[in-house]
């Protein structure tokens, strides 16, 4: 094993501070900078769940893992498909015929976002690239016959993208894994024979920046081993220097343990936190896997997702959008027009968002949203619904005659008159441009 | 056949003028008039090529029919089907699993459309009801199983839309079509065994108050034995007195007999018609059926769309907006999206578009696109652009002390100046609402 | 129509004698010579029924057309079929990939049969040729892409074997013929529109020199123009001088008019009939299509088929011994085996079958089967099972002085002695060849 | 792993002689009696080369495995299937729906054989039954939905048949066995985490009295741990005292080491070995799967089968039969027949053959196959041919005057002469019984 042979060749090697297999240890480790300063990411979801592509990516597990089973997805299977085929049947018709990665890549390019993390492998245990420890049933084995997780990591890393992996720990179905399980976790068959030498190999092969781990709740990280995998990642690895990781590492890590914190799905704090985070959602709310039958209504509209964007960043988060991508290999076009809502909301707003800070209060006190970010002595007061009036009232930044009011995307400055002597101001707002994403941006220069 | 029968007893009844089977006759008849009120109609074009969904409804012919085929379709099924696999392979697939006709209706309504027509029956000969005419090739007898006509009809019924059925005459690889076209259309087996008891029955069926022919290029009316097929739908059928058709009767008969004209797919005419015309159009540029990989850069985008509408409904014609639901029986949210972005822009300008008349110039001349409808005597002017100034100059309204302006959706009346004395008026615009159609109705009393 | 062309073109021609439609004439139309001499011929059930290979041909029927459905076929489909799949949908899984037309013509060959009867058209009415009245219904467009009776007939021809088809009358869920019967058959649209015009294309196109109609007992000669069809088919057809048919030609006709007559399937004349008869049976006791899961107990034997091959013969009847091949286009080589038998036993004792007549007593009075054809002035006595004991009393013939016995296939005559004088004989039996089909034939000179 | 706790457990419990894991000791194991006196065994090669059905079982081999692939694999393939089409999407369609292990075993039991041995895993690495280690490439979690093992096994057992598996050691395509060969078999990455975990897990479960092992010639025991595997076998396993096994555990061990010797498949010795032996066979000469496209020529018939198993048997060895079940579950049944035929030859001559040994000569000096088999006193002498005269002339038995000359099958003793006084007896020989099998016994009670 090449990850083997590493290990054991990085004992060797003169290394200066190491880290050790503890959290004390590895929480220890400074957060690689280019993650806080990227904020926008895109989550891509893709396996075989695209291909019943109904109720969600956890499709398996409602209609055949749940006791009792979930009756929609049962039915749904009765009615539409023949008795008794398994979920791997469905991995044939995996086909991504049309996947261009080019075509993706200028998507997520298009978005403004700075990172992309694809499924590598999601609780089904399909990998989306040849793992020899998941012999048939993974992308070049089957369905696709390609390596999704390689070609999509070329062309975004061609256009400047960081890219990351998804992992989830857990394999809902894997007969180790459930035979671990039934032993209360004590024995590690899965864990040695599949999960670990997986991961090595799939750092070692395709040098992920993110690794975004998942699937870990059921089981201590002592069961996964997951601080000593960490201390490799960190010390040994390929990419020891840039990746970042979440928080999910084991029973009990989320919000606690290891790199940025996730916390829940589509968790947003209601205040500053002290510790990185990323707020990680999806444009189909009810899914992150493609689903047939979604509805518009059932989709985060452009000036809803401005919205959440604005609010993670102003607190601190990075913005973790996902889309799921179809079995065919296009991302439908209703993503695309997100996606690309979002980059041209950027493409003006974006001075505000990238490589800024929360500045020192979050939020303003108003009737419509405002939020700041400040870069340097900038500040950036986003406003993320049409005022109702041409006047706009900030009553946090402490003004002084130097203070300069722009809108982002209009070169004049703004006029703007002190609410309180050096505290608070009013601006008067020009005829607001039409913007899909309904967010504009002032920027406040000489205020503290 | 019921049909034969109708026709046998309509001889029998007392009628007062009938139609008989020439173009003077047919073509003097005066259009039912809910039509033209109607403006705004939804095409859907669903069908067996909807599965492959790979380029467009014209799939087959372009595989296998045009000589040479077209090699784009002929690599895109080598590369992804079984070798010799026969495009009715494909119907088993079309499962319509997800087809509600109540949500497809729901979005119908909400688009504003006041009529729905639906493929019945396009070149590939598939019926999407159980025609006794097309045994083993309908949608009853294999894939959704199910009365897809009658289905959707009743729903769209039940919501006062008008209900119209596409029929294509010819059928691309119908033995019994091609052996008469072979012999140079002196033959009418096709006709006579195929197209007539089957148009009379799906006309009886399901009684649909348009009938949009198509697919009658390649031989004259009189192969199709059309003036006789609207001598009895115009007197006799059982919607003879609310049923319009368009021009697509034989070689020849576009833009010159029939019902409406849509003279050629898309066309536009450059100033008004004397008839009454459609603009037949496609959300998606590149298809009327679904396509699997559509891009968003492909598809019109709202305002295109709104442009589209109005400037046709100006011309004096209806439009007939397109979109091509999947297999799976759902309408892509990107299509609902422009649908319902259509009726939410209709919700406040509707009153400029439903039931109007030309006006009598159709068009300002002016830096921005103004077009004009009207009603009784009342005028619009719909901006399908926001306009560069706050100030807008319409030079062709004659105006006096009583003309009234106002914007819809706005109650407050809108100053204005006379440019010259009784002829011209300049309006100053309000803060213009955010719509995403980016298109704006000027109200206009008392002008002429 | 070249058919219907055809047909006015004889009126124009002089003829002399021509039969009239009415059964009167028909029935007086001797049978062409070559039928009675041929005796034995294979009976080919093929068609998309083999693909299921379940039950028997009648699947579809037992599946979804009497009422209440066996449940045997319900269940099946239930277990091993999504809901709701069509029989349609079987076509194309009928791959006949391994067709080769020449291996299935080396086979009949080697039977020893003279002619081959394949289904055209069973009751599913799916043709196995690329019938203009069945588009996408038929083995060209679909399944196989082949012509399949084109195919096999040629092969068969080159081997100087005879060539017939079989066509049924009826088509179960033909919704033409459906409404045809709901109308107490006073209707024809079925007729008119479909039966007759591939009748016509199937006779003028493959010539077929057997016409082995069935399907035709729910309506009366009268609705399928059996009549008339026949008329032509003595008097004009391209086969008119060659052709025998059978005698399903509509309800009450079975045994009473047409060509030769089969009665019922499988069935046999206590004694000698004094219309030419055709006993057809099979190989597989439980069906006449492929059935995947047959048992050896489920098929006749060797002996069993040479026993009821003989038996007919005496009884003048022609022989047609059915096989089923499978949807891959395979002979399963446990009816090979059993036709090569047959072929195998006829080598050696052919002499006493082909070209023979009835004698004038048919069956020995003896405690081991004993059966009698003749041929000019011999007479065979066959018997189909080993004697008991080494001689064999034949009590009917009346010998002569100059009465010369042998064994076929051995060449020195056996010794026998007169029962009575002049009547009767007891043959000294040799020791008996092994033959797998059990049958042996004692050869009688001089006999009467 | 339960296996695991047993091989600890054995540790700890007093054991008299202990096999050690080298050859020596090994190879000194007595063969438990039990496989002797069997003599005729059947063979069952079913998986999911059963499914293409094409070539024989090594399909996937000749089609993607070796370079260049063989044409015909290739070119069947491209004909019949989409462009790449894996081989485990076949796996689907191992429906099995009509396996009735009752059925089968009842065959087998019919055949007279006396042990039966299904492949457990053939090289394609597709188990059988719900292997741990082969995560969606087993009939449990795909295909047949079914322990196929399992269900055999209970119904063959339940008719008093021993029960063996057939298991292959290397998997053409595994990546970890691929790996491990590319390190010259220095790893044994595939041995540790999938070979030996599966392998224990398959004894300890199923507890096969035949492990026919395979696929070992590539790479030395010492790769495989084949005798760590064979001294806990005969150590430890539940099966040690019933336990046999081949000679296929690595290379150069054929025909040298291990239990009973097949040396090459299909190996026939010249004269009597000295080692215990089995000539594994196949009724389908040219497969041991199924092949939709066998041909009647190309099968063994019955005298051909009795012959070769009287040879075998007569030489020491045991003879196993195989038969190639389709993917619906059934035994062709063509198979049936020759296994019913064996049957009923082995219930009149089984004397001659079960729990014989070898006699001092082998085989009769004659115009005709003599074979000699023994029993205590009594000698058998096989005739495989019929005799062409009605005495046959045994050269080697050393006649008295107790000498006792029966036919096996006919109560009264046959009449014979010394040829040279005590040396050579000429029987007189009665009209042979007809039998299928070509093939009847004389026995010699009362000579040396």
């Amino acid at each position: 094993m090449a990850a083997v042979f590493l290990l054991l060749l990085s004992f060797l090697l003169p290394t200066a501070a190491r880290y050790t297999p503890d959290w004390v240890s590895l929480d220890g480790r400074p957060l690689p900078s280019w993650y806080d300063e990227a904020k926008v990411g895109i989550f891509v979801h893709w396996g075989v769940f695209s291909v019943p592509g109904f109720g969600s990516e956890w499709f398996w597990w409602h209609w055949q893992g749940q006791q009792p089973p979930d009756p929609n997805y049962v039915s749904y299977m009765t009615k539409n498909y023949p008795p008794g085929l398994s979920y791997s049947e469905f991995a044939p018709h995996f086909h991504a015929q049309f996947f261009n990665p080019e075509e993706w890549a200028d998507i997520f390019r298009a978005s403004g976002a700075k990172y992309v993390v694809l499924t590598a492998k999601h609780h089904e245990g399909f990998t989306n690239w040849r793992s020899p420890y998941s012999w048939n049933w993974n992308s070049v084995d089957t369905g696709p016959y390609r390596d999704l997780v390689g070609d999509l990591g070329e062309a975004v890393r061609n256009r400047s993208l960081h890219y990351g992996l998804y992992n989830s720990l857990y394999e809902w179905f894997n007969p180790l894994y459930l035979d671990d399980k039934k032993n209360g976790f004590k024995t590690q068959q899965f864990v040695i024979q599949k999960l670990l030498p997986e991961l090595y190999n799939m750092v070692v092969r395709y040098r992920p920046e993110v690794i975004w781990s998942d699937g870990d709740w059921e089981a201590p990280d002592s069961y996964w081993n997951s601080t000593q995998f960490l201390a490799w990642l960190y010390n040994d690895s390929p990419v020891k220097d840039t990746v970042v990781t979440n928080d999910r590492w084991g029973a009990g890590c989320a919000c606690k343990h290891g790199g940025y914190y996730n916390c829940e799905d589509k968790y947003s704090p209601g205040q500053l936190p002290k510790h990185k985070w990323e707020k990680c959602t999806s444009v189909d709310t009810l899914s992150w896997g493609y689903r047939r039958n979604m509805k518009l209504k059932e989709l985060m509209d452009l000036p809803d997702i401005i919205d959440d964007l604005v609010r993670t960043v102003a607190l601190g988060g990075n913005y973790l959008l996902n889309v799921g991508p179809t079995a065919d290999g296009t991302i439908p076009p209703v993503f695309e027009e997100r996606l690309r809502g979002v980059g041209a909301w950027l493409e003006t707003n974006g001075e505000a968002i990238f490589a800024t800070k929360p500045w020192r209060v979050q939020m303003e006190n108003s009737t419509v949203s405002v939020w700041y970010t400040s870069k340097g002595a900038t500040v950036y007061a986003i406003i993320t619904a049409r005022p109702p009036t041409t006047t706009l009232k900030l009553l946090i930044p402490k003004t002084s005659a130097a203070t300069k009011v722009t809108l982002l995307g209009r070169p004049s400055p703004l006029p703007w008159a002190p609410v309180y002597p050096n505290a608070g101001l009013t601006v008067l707002l020009p005829d607001l441009p039409s913007t899909p994403g309904q967010a504009w941006t002032i920027k406040l220069d000489g205020v503290q």
